[in-house]
């Protein structure tokens, strides 16, 4: 049995939980938030960070590792597509997500709406708040530019750079961050995602004391 | 014929360079400075970041996406370990190095020591190179933990989580940050790299106007 180490907004423990579920993987989920920098997590991983996945006899550590190790033990519903060229794009877009719209878009929000308000105590620095609110502007466009040119973001067929941009994308809506209105495309396929059932209950997690906006969870929105 | 965009002090080229000589893949090279904005470049890779590795038919982007397609694609000198455990633990050590090594250490200095001395002409930040450079006595501490107990820091064998830690370290080697007393295991591990043919032409290039210590380049160092 794999348990997972995570907490609801990180949207590396998300991207993690999703593919888990798209490939068929029950895990047990273990609350771990890094900031309390509990010791016997750090002898798990010494960077700190969700997520951690583990069982028995192997102790995973990063996303992206643990993504790969799922595709390359698990055959069903390959995720990186069929040949090098396909998985060199499904990588790029990953990495797009994973370090670009994070570092521009959702490790601010998580620091101002998230660990401010429930862990110091602070006030958000609103034009950090508004920068990465412009950020996650020209992301979604982006997100449109691919969208009007493939049916999911890599090519032809869903895979981990879906799984990777809606794990930010889900987090950075949830911090009340992404204005929707004038992007269909990416709308419509955020719209398929929500629907389906192995995306639908991390919707449903609330972070206590921190509620989102009333649109988070629709599937019309 | 594959072309990389790339310049000297970019780590993250650094890595796809030596993993290409180990390869036995000939790039030619082409000077590329992500912050020149340059329009072509752009269109090549919107993220606006070197590495770019180009041939007549296919363009990859991201230096894990391309060593990974040279992973897939060239069998000679397998890098990354030989099951998915080993491979796990391989990319875990490249994300520590690429994300938090370059995060910590290689951003700040790249910053403070070669852009705003090269080209914004401003005096550098000493708090954030005194902070760089505790940062790196904290990642020469990690290395010098694992390579107490493996041959090379992912395991038995030299792999890419070799090329990317020495690709990150030779940079903040070259831009001054690095107190080599008191890390042996670090220091015989880089001595060992820098002996290698596939690796000592990267320590014969120079940033124009930025000339490296003296030991820079020495293998006795």
């Amino acid at each position: 049995m794999w348990r997972l180490y995570q907490y609801t907004l990180c949207p590396f423990s998300r991207k993690v939980r999703f593919a888990c579920a798209v490939k068929g993987v029950t895990v047990e989920l273990v609350d771990e938030f890094p900031w309390d920098r509990r010791d016997g997590f750090a002898a798990l991983n010494p960077a700190g960070q969700t997520p951690v996945l583990q069982n028995s006899s192997v102790t995973l550590v990063d996303s992206a590792a643990i993504c790969d190790y799922l595709e390359e033990t698990i055959e069903r519903t390959p995720l990186l597509g069929a040949g090098p060229e396909e998985r060199a794009e499904s990588r790029r877009l990953i990495a797009w997500f994973d370090q670009k719209f994070y570092g521009e878009v959702t490790a601010p929000l998580l620091s101002e709406r998230m660990y401010k308000r429930l862990f110091t105590r602070e006030a958000p620095d609103a034009a950090a708040i508004r920068s990465a609110a412009r950020n996650a502007e020209a992301h979604l466009d982006y997100l449109d530019f691919l969208l009007d040119r493939r049916r999911w973001l890599s090519g032809p067929a869903f895979g981990l750079a879906d799984i990777a941009a809606v794990a930010q994308v889900s987090v950075a809506d949830y911090l009340g961050a992404i204005e929707w209105d004038g992007h269909d495309p990416a709308r419509t396929w955020y719209s398929a995602i929500k629907s389906r059932p192995t995306f639908r209950p991390l919707l449903q997690e609330r972070m206590e004391g921190l509620p989102p906006p009333s649109h988070y969870d629709k599937l019309d929105f």
